[in-house]
């Protein structure tokens, strides 16, 4: 087996690729929620200025993006490869958000663990020796998920208690080889220890405004994966945070972790769980790639940043849902990813 | 800048990945065409005994990767990732199809580049040290690619001369590190000297039924780029293969690359003006992910392997259309990932 291949699933970097800066743009309503004075911009206009929402998400990216390659005193033409995906359908946000900056692009999807994707893969390149920076970006809007997943706003459908709110939002991090000369101003977060690549996993849970019970069991195999492939226990991590699993999700995903042998309860957060307080009436939290993105760009690298946190494991979960495939009565899958994160 | 990278958005491999097994399935449509004869498998039944296109599109994607894991002499335990995506929203057809072989999964979008972007990413994995072995696929089917983008089949709609008729098929190779073991049985067939990856590029065409035109411009940048960042000719490819530019897009590019000072018209090839012949009334040609996919599995990398051409330029294109932001107003923009195949 290759050289840098860690037991089943994982990896573990030689010259672990740092992250030199983060970008987090978030809504108003998430701006209101514990973590608001977190991020580095709030965008009030839920339109950002655009004629769509679809747009809109767009141009979160686009701030995002730019807020991230400023914090790491880059402008665009340092970065070799964009890493970055949505959930709409044709990643509507990322092809259209990222167009200006005209950088090589690979487009990704894995629903709301895109940012644990698109970390991986990006972390993997640069370690690898194709790039001395990448952009890994995300993003998720309430009124283009509600869109393109549920009801048109204007119905006001009600929401049972399983389901999530989606984040409007977009995190961006650059990241940066290790090897590669430092950059005058640049903001040292963390670096990239490792990661574990999740598989889809389905447990034939078919109830779409459940998305967090769809996913607790691929958040589940791949935390258990990662511990096993690097012998680690939950206590060798600070924090073990996972996306968007929410109130459901999150207990089913402690329940399932004791099924194989290990208590979390400890060490775990949820960014869904985090980002609204429950006086916000999102039901079971927070959702969507921009969730675990934002709160990664705007909170938890500051936390390694300031070393309050040595090593954790972040883990963006997502739910393969489809209005097509919901609507023609296909369970939901869920994937996740996880990556370890160590302060500097 | 790191070791592997070349100019400004080429790599070129320390130890080029090869390609040892390959699987193409096609619908019966496909099979009547010019290549019928070079496809592995061929599927009579539309939907291949699923409920659904979206299903069936799935099952192609299930039965071109065990082929091509046939081909390599290996089973699904063997593989260390897949990167794998297709058209549909959510990336339905490889979330659903290819959940059965259990193995850690990246989905990626580029439209009908996709598989430009698979192989890329897979090339880059394994030549850092990170994999042995990756399955890159994807897919495109004619019913749920009409269903997803355009209108419904029992409307009838009539088709301009500038469209193209989206493939019934799946593509699957199998990359292997060349410090890997040798497996008993693999089909080597070449191996990936290097890439090139693309950015979006959008020139303002609106007309969804010309993604030719839609796509030419980002085919050009990337085959510019290519040339310039390994310091070649076109005459040092034997053949210079685009995905699914239809014979509008064809001419397009032709020209294009004359303003930018090459001359490809010796080399050039399409896989979408070839898959379909003339009196198949399929306008411009064939297009999908499926298409380039079906074509390199199919008949590329034999000629490869028979030595017929020693070194080609294979670059899937795709048109960033969306079914929502095209209904918006919004132009289409188009994507091309280059890479370099050489025979061993």
């Amino acid at each position: 087996m290759a050289g840098k291949a860690v037991g089943k699933q994982s990896v573990s970097f030689e010259n672990p690729p740092v992250i030199c800066g983060a970008g987090s743009v978030v809504g108003k309503k998430e701006s209101e929620g514990p973590y608001g004075g977190y991020f580095d911009e709030v965008e009030e206009d839920p339109k950002v200025g655009a004629d769509s929402w679809e747009e809109a998400e767009g141009k979160l990216q686009a701030k995002a993006a730019g807020i991230a390659m400023e914090h790491a005193g880059i402008n665009k033409e340092k970065l070799r490869y964009i890493v970055a995906g949505d959930l709409l359908g044709q990643l509507m946000a990322s092809s259209f958000g990222l167009i200006n900056l005209g950088v090589p692009l690979f487009g990704v999807y894995g629903a709301c663990s895109t940012m644990g994707e698109s970390l991986g893969i990006a972390s993997m390149l640069i370690d690898g020796g194709f790039a001395d920076y990448i952009l890994a970006i995300t993003s998720s809007h309430f009124a283009s998920a509600e869109k393109q997943f549920r009801f048109p706003l204007g119905y006001g459908n009600q929401r049972p208690r399983a389901a999530t709110w989606t984040v409007t939002g977009s995190g961006a991090v650059v990241l940066r080889s290790a090897m590669a000369e430092k950059q005058e101003g640049e903001r040292l977060s963390a670096k990239v220890e490792g990661i574990t690549t999740g598989k889809v996993i389905d447990l034939g849970i078919k109830d779409s405004m459940n998305m967090g019970a769809c996913m607790a069991p691929a958040a589940g195999e791949v935390i258990f994966q990662n511990l096993t492939d690097f012998g680690r226990e939950p206590e060798d991590y600070d924090k073990i945070i996972t996306g968007d699993l929410g109130m459901v999700g999150k207990d089913i995903l402690i329940d399932y972790m004791r099924t194989r042998g290990f208590e979390i309860t400890e060490q775990y957060m949820d960014c869904g769980i985090e980002i609204f307080s429950e006086d916000q009436n999102t039901q079971a939290g927070g959702s969507g790639c921009g969730c675990s993105a934002s709160m990664l760009a705007g909170y938890i690298l500051k936390q390694l940043e300031e070393g309050k946190w040595k090593r954790i494991l972040f883990v963006p979960t997502g739910a393969l849902l489809s209005q097509v495939s919901f609507n023609e009565g296909n369970s939901v899958p869920g994937i996740a990813h996880a990556v370890v994160l160590e302060n500097i």
